[in-house]
């Protein structure tokens, strides 16, 4: 025994890397904001991707019952299969036949969406290697791949083509450590809907260098009017997609934890080890309630298509709300979404000079005008702001009469002259 | 560009390490089990540590009523903060007051049990670390720490002092890489319930040693007459102790997937880190479903006492009725639990030669009276079967009668008395 040991150890209990390496950054970059609203008026928060918390919003009277039913039952109760209970995974290998031929097997039920997304990056990306994600992009990525030392690598989003990949980059950002390319549609936070085509070019590229993609689908069917969801996984030919969903938004229920993984493989290039694993991953702490597996298949059969016409045309007329007032705001270009419930906007900071960057900017619109939304820099994107579009529809037109007041206060043409001049 | 990017690439995609390196232990084992039970007798599993299996326990009504009451309202649908509702996070604390002074803060709720030792495990410890665990001992410590390269260390329980530690061995299994001692009390699968003297010997290694402790009392209050039960934290004065817990044994929810951890942390230890370690990994996947959540305060406070004391008695009379009857099998020597709801039972396998190991035992059990028991490989313990405690009493009964038929079939003392002779 050395001579240390028979010392008097001291107490020094570290975190590990993961727990010290694991960051939510919208989280970390809220809590850094001076949100200090104006007493002198109610705070609107445009900031948080929940859509239930208005009220305005709620699932259909149907799914309430089901989980009620779902509680009576003495099965209810018990552990099931890990990957999830047979029938649950039947219920959404139906539901999700738009993404191609799937088979219950191919179903592993999670904890959410974003145990969805760690099932999939934890299955495919070893520490060292990398995953590609759009950038501006949902940043649940970092928060799962850091800390397992899983680099990010950001391919661009082109705002002036209603956020298209930038294929040129995406393909160049692949390199050997590449063990996933990730593709979000439709797009938080650009609510950008990608078609057909754009998405066979993106799985050309992924074809050309053998790399499977992680489709974060979460937002399927949240599409508008004119244009047209298309499931990644349905027009792959080769490349395995695993793709990424859940009752989440769609249902209106973000809190009940309910997700899954689907496994898109037609030249069986997953069998080799992928699909295993992905069951080894799934008995480390089992999936979502049993309640609420119960519930699923009943949940997702007999849910109306009024029910979910009617969210969705009430989230694209607020769309048009917010786009059609943002658009006069002076300094401001928003981006109108093809589908999701968010929107870009672009602030001209040059307008704003007194502003060093969008967090300035949104930190003084909570100071005067108590309206919060998400900086940017939330989604690796300086000098726009996202806004959620659910919030009921008084709201967000008092939000943005606020913004375009707070722009038309703040913008300063005359730096911009002056700037112009100089330059 | 290398000459090998410019050929054509072929597909070839691994799982991860961790996908890779992830096992639960007891499934690989069942799943290797030559398993055909015999077409006359009906299959008697006492081996899944489901008490909800037979349907002859279940949740108090309150306890059901709760959650339809949060179904129905609007705010059981939305996401809640990433360690747990703050109302949630009051219920546990107040209901945890046996274990010492905790606030709201020292609490994270997690999807299961599962989760929570998921969360205390990698909070702790990183790759090329140890964690000691008990041996006989439940699996999920290695499910959880192999594939993140955590390395696991057994200490021996002590089968003739009622599976008392092994305090020399697990004192010299210390090293200056052990991240954490988990201690199962009461435990799966000895149903060993410690007193308070004995918890204050591992607790002195712990301190003279300076590591924390995760304590893995998921079977809290499960302790039978006569014994009492002491959680580990309320008597430790300087070790840090992560205590997980939750719903899944005591309310006879397992599916439900509610459980939590609590940091007990009286000379703030972990301020330093871990806390806040612990803060962040809870924003992965947030935890458990809000609709239970919002149940949580009315299922602690209002389960009445008489739901727990009679799931409690009848346990501990079949515990009784299992031992009574297995104590007279030839060749099986059963140790009486003092808690929990598992039997570990000897099997004296030199009276057996024609079975090579307990698995042959386990399986030809099967084979002929249709009684499954998990080897107890299952928890690093050869030469024993653990029984499972909850099925009907009927059923315990049939089954019990089965095996020392069993063994009486089997038994050999000619082969001994021969051996004897030869040694
Ligand atoms: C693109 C995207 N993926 C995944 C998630 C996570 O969903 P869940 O709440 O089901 O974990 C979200 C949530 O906002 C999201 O926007
Ligand atoms: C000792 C022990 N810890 C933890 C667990 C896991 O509990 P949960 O189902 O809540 O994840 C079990 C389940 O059997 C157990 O026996």
């Amino acid at each position: 025994m050395s001579r240390e040991r028979q010392e008097k150890k001291e107490w020094d209990v570290r975190a590990s890397t993961l727990a010290r390496n694991t960051h939510n950054t919208i989280r970390n970059i809220v809590e850094c904001l001076k949100v200090e609203p104006n007493p002198q008026k109610e705070l609107i928060a445009l900031s948080i991707g929940d859509p239930t918390i208005f009220g305005n919003l709620n699932p259909p009277e149907q799914v309430i019952q089901a989980i009620k039913d779902s509680a009576d039952l003495h099965t209810s109760r018990g552990y099931v299969a890990a990957k999830g209970l047979l029938e649950a995974r039947e219920a959404v290998a139906e539901y999700s036949a738009h993404q191609g031929d799937i088979s219950p097997n191919d179903v592993f039920l999670s904890s959410g969406c974003s145990h969805a997304i760690e099932l999939a990056i934890t299955a495919l990306a070893d520490s060292g290697q990398n995953i590609l994600v759009p950038r501006p992009g949902f940043m649940i990525y970092r928060t799962l791949a850091h800390g397992l030392g899983i680099e990010l690598k950001y391919y661009n989003l082109l705002p002036e083509e209603q956020w298209k990949v930038d294929l040129d980059d995406l393909e160049s950002q692949i390199n050997d450590n590449t063990a996933a390319i990730v593709v979000i549609n439709p797009s938080n936070p650009c609510g950008s809907v990608y078609d057909k085509e754009h998405l066979s070019e993106i799985l050309d590229i992924a074809s050309r260098n053998c790399v499977p993609i992680i489709a974060d689908e979460i937002y399927e069917h949240f599409v508008f009017s004119g244009h047209t969801y298309t499931a990644i996984s349905s027009i792959s030919k080769d490349v395995p997609v695993l793709t990424c969903g859940g009752l989440t938004k769609r249902f209106l229920v973000p809190g009940w934890r309910m997700g899954w993984v689907i496994l898109h493989d037609r030249h069986n290039i997953l069998e080799k080890e992928v699909r295993k694993g992905l069951n080894n991953l799934s008995t480390r702490i089992l999936g979502p309630s049993t309640l609420i597996q119960r519930a699923l298949p009943s949940i997702l059969k007999y849910t109306p298509q009024s029910f979910f016409d009617e969210v969705l045309l009430f989230i694209e007329n607020q769309a048009k709300l917010a786009y059609d007032e943002l658009r006069r705001a002076p300094g401001l270009k928003p981006i109108m979404p093809q589908g999701a419930m968010y929107m870009m906007i672009e602030l001209k900071m040059a307008l704003f000079p007194e502003f060093k960057n969008e967090f300035q900017f949104v930190e003084q619109l909570v100071t005067e005008q108590s309206v919060f939304c998400l900086p940017g820099k939330c989604f690796e994107y300086p000098n726009y702001m996202r806004i959620v579009l659910t919030v009921p529809e008084e709201i967000l037109r008092e939000a943005c009469q606020r913004i375009t007041l707070f722009c038309t206060e703040h913008v300063t043409y005359e730096n911009r002259k002056e700037k112009e001049n100089a330059d």
